[in-house]
């Protein structure tokens, strides 16, 4: 209907809105549009909505929004705070309360009332959260590239990978979001002659989950950094791609190909591997709203 | 009612069940879950449960949980394939459907079906996105704790602070979450005196956001890495953190008191704060079953 767009398929705008992080409105928000190709979406985030005055502040970017779309937009809300929401509600959107709809089955079932709060779940029991995360940031970070070989002992997973692969990222994902100390460790042109495991590897060999890819789309992500390199051309990089999968396979090491795999689901794959699912170190969940 | 928990707070076993990542049962759930203080919930994600066969093996497993509990499990699902869910509906637990009760709303309101797809939503589009945030990885690991001052244009934001202020994961975060190329920047002793900006950061004054601690909480930190160090001792870090906040009022630059915020919430501060909402560089929403 609308004459303005610069594309073809109708053009919505989905808000996400909290009175935290918006961590959580996101997520949820962002699976379900995906569920819808045929839209062409614009999102938007509005985090610590928590007083009247930031909900009617947000309340009229949503309806200008929703007259420069033509269309009303979409709310995806973990507000709880009553009077917050109800500011909100009155948007010209359609609201999608993602709390409201799961609190009362719970409430019933655990026979307790929920504490409905304005996000403020960190109290102290958070601080030993945090630092196993940054401690496991710590641990990844002197751990990246094969940066020292002492503590390895202390890793809960290696991953192993020739350049580019997609080691680092994986590894910070794990030991940022999960708290897993994760090293990550090269397999260099000497390691694929032999080949053979660097000798530094092979005590912990029950914690090695190898990364490898497509040799084309290794060839683009080496070109983009270093181009017309006899390191990015596709002869080398198919040579390496080989080499270290025989290798992975000679050792029985669990190999993730990650081509078209986002790091999400690359993590996902490794905990599902090695079942890190250890006890928890707390026993209150985390949350971030 | 259970006599063999070592903890007097009720157990239920929460389960997290997708056919894909996790992540958003994971992170809807978790966020439910917060609101339940009175229970000591233990957690479980179950990933990857794409077929009736996986299916059926969650089905024991909760089935076993719910009898060594003694109450049954709930389950935080976004699966979507029938046969598939229909084998954990079965299981003696609560079960709730993350996506269906949204899809129906959506569809009505964008007057179009949905594609009920099986987590498959990484195509060719999501490669755009996995070399923007890998970018920003390197990015920010290249601009770790002023490791080059070189292209500090090119930064989204840089994060100043005196030693462990959180500087480093939060970057860290900002840049694989969200795509974000941030720098980090340490404020030293030699600063302090001063108190002047480092000069390599003078000419991106609108790009910084400072990060700050109560002065106990940097103490333990510190005290964890470095015991009975005059970098550790109170006076220092009451003195450091002081003058670096002098600093920043001088210069007004935002500055921002992590304790007892999560990487989470410190992230999206600085989201909030300089408005880091520019057009997506897609036009389709990412999103991590």
């Amino acid at each position: 209907m609308s004459v303005d767009g610069d594309d073809a398929t109708p053009k919505r705008t989905a808000f996400f809105v909290s009175d935290g992080t918006c961590v959580t409105a996101e997520t949820l928000g962002r699976s379900l549009l995906t569920q819808f190709e045929a839209v062409n979406f614009a999102q938007q985030s509005l985090r610590f909505v928590n007083t009247v005055e930031r909900a009617s502040e947000a309340r009229r970017r949503i309806n200008e929004t929703a007259i420069y779309d033509g269309a009303r937009p979409l709310i995806f809300s973990t507000l709880v705070k009553p009077d917050v929401q109800a500011a909100i509600k009155e948007s010209n959107a359609l609201f999608l309360d993602i709390f409201a709809t799961f609190i009362n089955p719970l409430e019933q079932e655990l026979g307790c009332r929920s504490s409905v709060s304005t996000g403020r779940f960190h109290g102290l029991h958070n601080v030993d959260e945090y630092s196993s995360r940054i401690e496991a940031v710590d641990f990844t970070l002197n751990h990246d590239d094969g940066g020292t070989t002492r503590q390895l002992d202390e890793a809960d997973v290696i991953l192993i990978g020739i350049s580019r692969s997609g080691k680092t990222p994986t590894c910070l994902y794990l030991s940022l979001q999960y708290g897993v100390r994760s090293a990550n460790f090269p397999i260099t042109e000497d390691d694929l002659e032999g080949p053979a495991l660097p000798d530094s590897l092979v005590p912990h060999r029950d914690k090695l989950v190898a990364l490898s890819t497509e040799a084309d789309r290794l060839q683009q992500i080496r070109e983009a950094r270093y181009p017309n390199s006899r390191y990015a051309s596709f002869a080398q990089c198919q040579f390496e791609v080989r080499q270290a999968e025989a290798l992975y396979r000679k050792l029985r090491i669990p190999c993730l190909k990650t081509t078209l795999k986002s790091i999400e689901e690359i993590a996902a794959n490794i905990l599902d591997l090695v079942d890190l699912q250890r006890p928890s170190r707390s026993s209150r969940p985390k949350a971030h709203v």
